[in-house]
């Protein structure tokens, strides 16, 4: 037990039981080292959505390097007799030292697509259980809510400003999540400094209220940031506040901001008074409560940008999404690889390695999430030119692959789900609920 | 800048970057001394239920008290031009000096309440906005759910078992609120080290599928665990699982645990089946989705504990409990105090400090949230025998008071809200949508 992880950074404990009792019999009895294969998929998309991003992927593979445990992590566990006095031995020692495929990060993915597969004995994968799980749920809840927002937005740029309505470390995953999926910038600093996510922000109602007049803000804000900065003009009443702040930062002034009342027809309102007042390049940007719905809503009316809160950090209506860890084969006694699968009423699984490809029509169309299912690693599907493979090596030998990592592994994920979504068919755009864009498919 | 906190203790940059141009722009205007109250409510309690139970703000104390720009955070913020050099020294030397007041954790609360009071300088103040709501808004959707998920189970314990659908920081956050809104354990490691919360969970299918049998998987389990543990009997067959599981760890076996089918005909053959094979006192324990709605439909069958997920960590419908932080009050040139206010039509504020009461009748049963509104912190309301002061000091000249704090103040908001509960009048039990259980009156 020489590892002196601090209890800041060690992530062991992020980590259900289960796993580690699970991990303590399978010792006594033997079978710890058995050679496994677990995958990660959800059953169907949540919110009856077209089609789901992976994200979170590069955040989890920094979590699984740092997943060790620790003087304090072993202590701890010993004090409260979690798991035996062997187990904590091994766990000492432990370092994932498997291979791990998945979706690159950014990917569309369906149901029962496999987006992470985990190889390695029973013992060092279903440790990883917990952690997975948290962080390809929450990354990709975001995701999956942030990429139909973007899409509504019809390229006028979105801004994430959730971090208020969500854990505080829950809103850095989401400012990147959500920038993956397309957004462009985020409020939470945390997020810029860690993922490299430009930051924004300019002041709120409070800044207003500080002051004896809302003249007297706009003056301090401009002198401050400059004509080209963002005011917030609806404390007290828009149209003073727009004739405030245009007498104030001259027709220069960047933009203003909304954050309350009926969208729709104040922006109208609003473009019309700045241009009667010569202020024609000053922006409107708009952040009342907004999700996909909303950000439509908006599309015929002259919306400079977006600022999304509650709804982008919370999903969207679906704030987990719903993907499990599955044990799918291990070797036998004779090492021969084995399909395993839960076969009781509900939740019934598929065993088997699964590997995934997107077939595409002649035109690079997709048509078709088509899962070949083998028995262990060693299984490779047939592939025609038609048929692009999903699955990416993630970690080699315990080893990560760090250009998924880090902000540059961030801003790569961001281009990848740009890219496949022209791949994706027309109506994977729709906001409605509905079946998935693409049909799902087994195949031996 | 002497400070060396290290980026992975400091909470600072848990904030969005319009808390620092505000302090920027008003350094710079010399507003940034006003002496200001910040108050943070709920304009309605989520999923119009009848009442919401205040938590996290142990965790929060904490977070404010480390709460530093240490080298890292300073130099990322230089780096990137977020403020001027004169605000980054003024950020070297941030340390909350004010005094805050609140709900007590575990307290509940209903529409406007003014669940935590803080009282300093504008720059001071503005600085903590994003921090408080990120925390109260998540940890409390967690427990308005999770306490209604207690009241449905009629004091049969519920665990909290859903660290793999949360942001893996959440889930420890989701563990804590859901203990003090009545929870008895959790999954979770670290939240039983950092908050001393029970832990508890034994083995999921991937154990039972690692093995040759069933009955290999069963026999490896009781031999680590004991036959006290939990066997989980639904991963081929639930009959035949429950028949192997009582012949190898015998009458004694502690309990059978169901994570699928349909629960409230399966749990009645289960318990036949068992007390069929003489283990009457072998516990029944449900963990398939469950929420408030599927606890409440179980109630007429003998299910002896419940496992609760998704449902839990997601604030079951309303991820977010959709508080916001407001300037109430500020001190005018004259050195007086003035309530100020958002105006403009939407989300229209009631200016000036609050001394919330819970009116009780004769009875002890509370009757009305009665919210006294003065100018500044020196009013002080009249008050009759019959009205509960809701507030209590918890942060004294930057001083936290740590009884509220780690897990004896986790505890202690456990017991708070078991004890109030007593008083809320019964309808506040009801799980259909509806208005709150108590009217807010706002009086002068």
């Amino acid at each position: 037990m020489s590892h002196s992880t601090s209890s800041e950074t060690s992530t062991a404990l992020f980590t259900d039981r289960y796993e580690l009792t699970m991990v303590d019999a399978a010792l006594a009895h033997g079978t710890a080292d058995t050679e496994c294969i677990f995958e990660v998929f959800g059953r169907r998309l949540p919110g009856a959505r077209r089609y789901g991003i992976v994200a979170g992927t590069g955040r989890l593979l920094e979590l699984i390097r740092d997943f060790r445990f620790g003087d304090p992590e072993l202590s701890w566990l010993r004090e409260n007799n979690v798991v035996s006095a062997r187990t904590l031995d091994w766990l000492s020692n432990y370092r994932f030292s498997g291979d791990i495929w998945g979706y690159r990060e950014g990917e569309a993915y369906f149901p029962n697509s496999p987006v992470l597969t985990v190889e390695s004995t029973f013992a060092e994968g279903v440790l990883l259980e917990t952690l997975i799980l948290s962080v390809l749920n929450y990354d990709t809840a975001v995701a999956n809510a942030a990429t139909r927002m973007v899409t509504a937005a019809h390229g006028r740029p979105v801004a994430e400003m959730g971090s208020r309505r969500a854990n505080e470390h829950s809103a850095v995953a989401a400012a990147r999540a959500a920038y993956i999926a397309g957004f462009d910038a985020t409020s939470n600093l945390e997020a810029g400094r860690t993922w490299g996510i430009p930051t924004m922000g300019t002041a709120a109602h409070a800044f207003s209220l500080l002051h004896e007049t809302e003249e007297e803000a706009f003056r301090a804000q401009i002198a401050a940031s400059g004509p080209e900065t963002t005011l917030l003009v609806d404390t007290y009443d828009v149209e003073q506040g727009i004739t405030t702040a245009v007498k104030v930062a001259g027709p220069e002034l960047g933009a203003v901001r909304l954050d309350s009342g009926d969208l729709p027809t104040l922006v109208l309102e609003v473009r019309e008074q700045l241009d009667s007042l010569g202020a024609t390049q000053t922006k409107i940007t708009v952040t009342n409560d907004l999700d996909e719905h909303a950000i439509a809503a908006l599309a015929a009316v002259p919306v400079d940008s977006y600022g999304v809160g509650t709804s982008v950090v919370t999903g969207s209506g679906s704030p987990a999404a719903g993907m499990v860890y599955k044990l799918v084969a291990r070797k036998d006694n004779d090492g021969d690889w084995v399909a395993v699968a839960k076969t009781s009423e509900g939740k019934v699984g598929v065993g088997g390695r699964k590997f995934p490809v997107r077939r595409l029509n002649g035109s690079s169309v997709a048509v078709e999430e088509l899962i070949y299912v083998g028995d262990g690693p060693e299984t490779t599907p047939a592939r025609s030119e038609l048929e692009r493979p999903l699955l990416v090596q993630l970690v080699s030998g315990g080893r990560v692959d760090e250009r998924y990592t880090g902000p540059a592994g961030t801003a790569l994920a961001r281009e990848h789900r740009a890219h496949i979504l022209t791949e994706l068919p027309a109506d994977s755009a729709r906001l409605g609920r509905g079946d998935p864009a693409l049909p799902t498919r087994f195949a031996k």
